[in-house]
């Protein structure tokens, strides 16, 4: 694809000459032939190997580069990745797959060897299903969904349409429920399941529990990274974003559009609202109300009040020799 | 199953119409024709879909709802969740697993499509081995143990009777364990094995490493969550409870029946006593003694302290103020 | 193998009977017949069922036990330990394994039972790949790698020589990266790949996520331990070690020989120098430099720093009860 037609796609001008471009990556990682983009001005103290540059309107020409402005060089740059995006799933049902005669098989769907299918699933148009994927009796996959490869999903689960749930992720085991009899732990048995809306998109070795009566649910358009744990009859809203390493203990219940960062935890039983933000490493021991922003420590406490506690924090070597000298006649005594 | 007969079954008292039970759920996700319970009167400000409830005697019956009245609504609904639970791991095995000759399988035991079960490997009785688990060489897995999808067994991996290990898991895999030469890590090769006791329960996709000599072991009776971390040659007792993403470093060693909350970390060998709480997130760097009580903070310290030194840092603001005005003097100068 | 044959082995003195030694555990594991080694003198207050046991020269022999003295221990015990390792992958291409014509399979080269290896992926000589392994398009893997059991390698990776992966791991699955557009997460197309060095060893069930443009990279010689999370284009140096459960935000930036305890997590976008150490559960929102030791809390600081930090917090208590007698005249008005 030339520069120029690329220009064109995106919307912007082209300035340099009209290269070729045989693909698209990072500032830092790209070579020639390749195209890039700058998403702020700070990035060009450094160099890149790209031969041409996606750049925001305004800003001065890269020496050298053939450079495209467009307004909003991020806005281009993902227009042109979704072009360059191509991923090859195969294509049909494989022989060496095991499915259930029991189970009900839409239109195009690509079952890929070593795949098990059991009883009364319903795979919807369009479902694919990668190697080592394990697909529990009566469970259910929405249109186009794909299940990379080794995703493990527990009998009578519910996945949405458009998920893309990645790879060694396990859906629907048992959650952590036990009652303490004379200091030994009883199962509860977990007999509820996992219900997944459409457009949710769930990273690598994460695992959802299954209810342990009732659903857990995972509310439409809602982004989990890896290696998340989300225990039984948690609720988590719609279009809400949890970075890795988050873990939502039993019975929680989450809103719309909240943001977790990294390895936060929240306690079982608690509520959040919509529109929160949690900082990466908080814990949450208690509710936390609608459009609030929590930042850090244990237990985690509201960002505004953390950041005055945490400022004082600092001075606390300070403090304490005074706290020595004032409290000198006492010790000496 | 009529509403009647399950009252006679949980030794309860029916009182409304004797309808027809087709399920059991959650209080919130119940819905016609459904049974569920009340733990906690809170709960009865809301309401519910169930058309039966389960009610602690004494309690008011809910109106609209048939009730069932029990002394330990808790302990009948898991009474009641048992009778409920059906798990079909499918029967005999499979022609499509690949079986060493030379492993001993014993009586009623399953083993599915695509599972790999490798030389002088030994399955008691009525063991079960779901699709795509691999069981390494010599390893042993005990009566009824059910290993769900995607297990992995290292080789010489003893496992107990009657456990439950999930999905994803892997036991046996290397410890962490390098000497340091020159900035390079050169590998401590791990030559010991893992050994599981009897009726554990392990979650998905945790991981237990191999001992680098001798043993790691999860004694009897021992729950562990999913995404939990388990290093080389940790001892844990009888009949803990880990929650999710806990993480052991090598060679702690921890007695019976200890509680874990979510992302508590231990530092490697420590000791800790039996019968210790552990609130979660806690970072664990030193010994503990039997039945204390950790909560908090990193390094963790024992509950009374830790609350009492919580409480002066919500005040840390204003102490820093009074510490501003005592040395005012001083700055000044 | 004889007592006296070990010792010449790892060139020690004998002292004691020439027994036949059948195994190597460690110094509480071992058993009789077995040998162990002590690498500190406390060891030594217990007990241990070895019968021979290896020494650091001048220190007392212990009765009834054959004894080896060496210069150092460690270092023998490491020699001995690679003499009884023995793994066994089996051998040649499974019949029972999916292999792409298209693929290029170098010599000796072991693939395993429903292994699945698609178009135009190079496995170098001596590549072993066990089941349920999974290795997307135009992936390669270097000379004498092994991917154990459940690896998942997503299309256009590339692994370098002598590398262990263990069990469960992912590596290429897509990137976190979304954009907000009116309150839904939009996709942007994860089309980077994931570059590991020679001499990587990798844990069980950790992630390592595909760059969104251009590599994450793992420099050659660095060891990451069981369920880790590395981010979308990080770069990770040379000859470091993370232990387990630590996450790596996107596009962090790591030096060489840098070590990192467990649960450790980074920010997004920080840079961090060679040679720094991170203690255990440190939070890091900001750059470290070549060098630095940091330890505890969140945000994490220099060592030296929290040292203080945190031995004035242990005093809380104590100047919040002085704080409330000098402002009592103002709570008392």
């Amino acid at each position: 694809m030339k520069a120029s037609e690329i220009a064109s796609f995106v919307g912007g001008r082209l300035e340099g000459p009209d290269i070729e471009v045989r693909g698209l990556s990072s500032y830092r990682d790209a070579q020639e032939g390749e195209i890039t983009f700058v998403a702020n001005s700070s990035w060009l103290r450094h160099s890149t190997g790209a031969s041409v540059i996606i750049l925001k309107e305004g800003m001065p020409p890269v020496e050298g580069k053939s450079c495209i402005f467009v307004k909003d060089p991020l806005e281009a740059v993902i227009r042109l990745a979704y072009m360059f995006w191509k991923e090859d799933y195969g294509t049909g049902i494989s022989g060496m797959a095991v499915v259930s005669p029991k189970a009900h098989i839409g239109k195009d769907v690509v079952i890929r060897e070593f795949a098990v299918v059991e009883d009364d699933v319903v795979l919807e148009d369009g479902v694919v299903v990668m190697p080592f994927v394990y697909i529990g009796k009566g469970s259910r996959v929405g249109e186009k969904t794909v299940l990379f490869p080794h995703v493990v999903v527990y009998p009578g689960t519910m996945i949405g349409k458009r998920c893309r749930i990645h790879a060694g992720t396990v859906l629907g085991a048992d959650g952590f429920g036990y009652i303490e009899r004379d200091g030994k732990r009883v199962k509860i048995p977990q007999i509820g399941r996992v219900v997944i809306g459409d457009d949710v998109e769930i990273g690598a070795n994460t695992c959802i529990d299954r209810a342990t009566f009732g659903k857990t649910e995972i509310g439409a358009g809602t982004k989990l990274d890896n290696l998340i744990q989300i225990g039984h009859n948690v609720k988590v809203g719609k279009d809400c974003a949890f970075a890795a390493q988050v873990g939502i203990s039993g019975s929680v219940e989450i809103g719309d559009r909240v943001l977790m960062g990294g390895q936060v935890g929240i306690a079982d039983h608690v509520r959040i609202g919509s529109d929160v933000k949690i900082a990466a490493k908080a814990g949450v021991p208690g509710n936390i109300r609608d459009g609030e922003v929590v930042i850090g420590g244990f237990p985690a406490i509201p960002a505004s009040r953390w950041k005055r506690i945490y400022g004082a924090m600092l001075k606390l070597p300070e403090i304490y020799s005074l706290f020595r000298k004032l409290t000198k006649g006492e010790r000496d005594a």
